[in-house]
């Protein structure tokens, strides 16, 4: 709020200063007593708005009364992602070096959409997308030397959607975009693959029912011979399959495709193939892990999540093609008043056209600041250190009589269950979510109700898994009256 | 980069209270001297990038070689979109409490996709866009406290698609989501309305054959009875028309269609209607200008972008839709890691199921925090200000017998030429640009290539518009050899 005689408004660069060091010291003090809050929120529907005013403010406020409803009326309805008991879903880490990363790219305010809109926000994205490459041992194809390069989605459902209407495209050569969707297109993944395949197959107006569940193995990963079967019934129903998606560490239980003979089946029917890594492609930074690029060479589109498991904030997953005409082509539209000539003489990448929409900001900022602040070395100790807390809690379920494992454990995500049936997991995991020391969530594996518990936050100590495992032990014992 | 024995690599919260503090004083200092940079870059293809090392870092790096970097090899590569002399595109503005509101996001690193996995993310969300339907005096079925409700999209493009997608659903009654598109869809728009709108009809599978562009009148607006005989001809024909995009201030030339004739005809065919007011629809903050919410009564849906013309850093799209439930039916896919109590309970708003993405970060802290510095007072001062500069240009430019007005300027965009021809204009934009004195761009409007000066960025003064109207005479005239 500014004050007094001709007033701008504005916040000046000296209230900026001021109200920039009380927020920087709320995060350091967040960072340092994240551990305190009951990770899951207590919140009911509607607790939160019921205290906030009905109406906008008419004059504008000063920012510490922001300070204040921040405290007050905001924390009480978090749900702590950043705390070392958080154990649900996927990670999804913030860092120190990604914070300040995200505030610069605040700060310059430009727009990425075109190279000449800010060269450095494209250049500086497709660096250190080829920087990644090397970093987790990708397939070369993928770096923009050659025909592909990488470039950052807000996410792995928004890049599943780009590969679906790239592999359309290259499937009806251009036609679907101009004609509409040919309904004889075919899509392929597992009953275990994230939902936002499904979402998109949807949204890119193929129809749910074009989409094939291919069946998976014991370990719920997909049978290539399955895929294979699939796709030539399709083809010799006339159908046109376009897109196999495949997943390095699913959702439900961390299944991994086996990539390269899905690969072979791929090629052999011409068939792009989309592999979705969002959370375990990370894994690749350590070389004796990188059995998860097993087969890549293959696939025409790959995705992972930095915004998962390697502490850069939301949103930034490093989506790859290994060639950007197909997705250029399928997304491509000039209006006149985006001409300019930098993008007329094709010596540059133009971001908004691999993507669906047309601004960006310049999130390449905090995934540099974080690569340079960790190194390899320090992003290798903490998957390290995760993957090692998983195996260990892993050996102590297998070796407890009440609960059994569900699933391998290939990397950092433990699914378990009590072997009293669906009902008392049930209440285990309530029981422990509400009780807010900490938060694990679920998933149905050959129909039952498994528990997972996903090893991956920031500031996960192995104290804190072993304190987890007491406290589901204990809760155990006390839903079934022990 | 942590340091020393048992180091955890990690900024700790005392490195990250040292770095913040510089990484704040680097954006105040930008807020101080972003007026001296050249607008445009000078950067030539591949210069930032032959100034980055080749190889990620095997070992972390101190965080001061982030800021040396940032000041000797990012900067040069940046378009200034802060600067008070930038006249390009629409405005993309930022201010210190939004950036802050993003820092604390940042900071706070927690998931919005479901109500559950942050309350506060998911109600203050919904909290400021209702308050926003107040402060811009918009339709009251756009609140969340009837059917309808608001949600923050990245982006307009995202929240065309979307209004696409729940028409698509709505006019086959969920048969695409299902059987694929319909192929006797059809969407209605202009050829002045914003090239997300072709992109949205080919992504969702329409195909761009399917997208009618309607006639406009001489001041760039469709012309409702074209609409009519389009619809009429489309459904006499066996054509199913589910869309109609109708535009509050245009890319091109801020033309504003008829929304409540547009209306009338849409409601007549039962065709769902869009209006995308990105940048314009902020003018409502002010009584005066909320003609730009004339006959919004009859939209299903409309977004205004608080990230162009409302001190909101990018990304924030406020994205509304009056009947959530068409919306939802179309997005919506629940797999089992997803399902909770309050989900089930139909209580409460998952936000994953208003837009394409499944994760979201906490971006109404931005927005609140932004609202509540300035208050509806402050927000207006600034349109007013810009509203007023732009008029003054727009007299000047039409006083002058060199130059043209080429189009009505209802707002902060005047569009003009020189009257010696595109030729002329071109080595005018060309010039300027590459001066570095101020930044503009141009659109051709009847086939004539017009500049375009936009008036909106946060720090522009009344002398920034008339150095610019007189670098633009001096210029014109060194063109021309005079």
């Amino acid at each position: 709020m500014g004050e007094g005689e001709g007033t701008t408004y504005h916040m000046t660069p000296d209230e900026f200063r001021r109200w920039g060091a009380e927020a920087v010291e709320w995060v350091a003090r967040y960072m340092e007593r994240v551990e305190e809050f009951p990770v899951l929120s207590r919140s009911a529907p509607g607790d939160i708005r019921r205290s906030l005013p009905p109406h906008p403010p008419d004059r504008g406020e000063p920012f510490d009364a922001i300070f204040r409803d921040l405290d007050e009326v905001i924390m009480p309805g978090i749900t702590h992602w950043q705390s070392p008991r958080f154990f649900g879903y996927f990670p999804a880490n913030v860092s120190g070096p990604s914070i300040l990363g995200e505030l610069l790219s605040a700060g310059l305010g430009v727009q990425g959409m075109l190279w000449s809109t800010s060269p450095a926000c494209t250049e500086l994205e497709t660096h250190v997308l080829d920087w990644l490459v090397e970093l987790f041992g990708l397939p070369e194809r993928f770096l923009s030397s050659g025909a592909g390069g990488g470039v950052i989605q807000d996410s792995a459902s928004s890049a599943a959607l780009c590969a679906l209407l790239a592999a359309r495209e290259r499937a009806t050569e251009g036609a679907s975009n101009r004609r509409g969707v040919d309904r004889r297109l075919t899509v392929y993944t597992t009953s275990q693959a994230h939902s936002s395949i499904e979402k998109a197959v949807r949204v890119a107006g193929l129809g749910s029912e074009a989409l094939r569940l291919v069946g998976v193995d014991e370990r719920y990963s997909m049978r290539p011979q399955d895929l294979e079967r699939a796709l030539e019934e399709d083809i010799r129903s006339g159908h046109l399959p376009c897109l196999v998606s495949a997943t390095v560490g699913t959702t439900s239980s961390n299944a991994i495709d086996p990539i390269a003979a899905i690969g072979e089946v791929c090629q052999r029917h011409g068939v792009w193939l989309h592999v979705d890594s969002a959370m375990s492609g990370v894994a690749a930074v350590c070389p004796e892990l990188r059995f998860v690029n097993d087969g890549l060479e293959a696939a025409d589109s790959y995705c992972v999540n930095p915004h998962k498991w390697m502490f850069v904030n939301f949103d930034c997953d490093a989506f790859y093609v290994a060639d950007r005409a197909a997705l250029v082509g399928a997304l491509s539209i000039l209006p006149e008043y985006l001409r300019n000539t930098a993008t007329e003489s094709g010596a540059v990448i133009d971001y908004r056209d691999w993507q669906i929409p047309l601004g960006r900001r310049f999130r390449a900022l905090k995934l540099w600041a974080t690569v340079r602040h960790y190194g390899a070395e320090g992003l290798r100790h903490h998957v390290r250190k995760h993957v090692r807390m998983a195996a260990q809690l892993a050996e102590q379920v297998a070796a407890d009589g009440d609960f059994e494992l569900v699933a391998p454990v290939p990397l950092n995500l433990v699914c378990f269950r009590h072997r009293a049936g669906d009902e008392v997991n049930q209440r285990i995991l309530d029981r422990l979510n509400s009780s807010g020391e900490l938060f694990l969530t679920h998933t149905r594996l050959d129909g039952a109700l498994v528990l997972r518990m996903s090893i991956g936050a920031a500031a996960t100590e192995p104290r804190h898994v072993e304190e987890a495992w007491n406290a589901i032990r204990r809760v155990a014992a006390e839903v079934q009256g022990g």
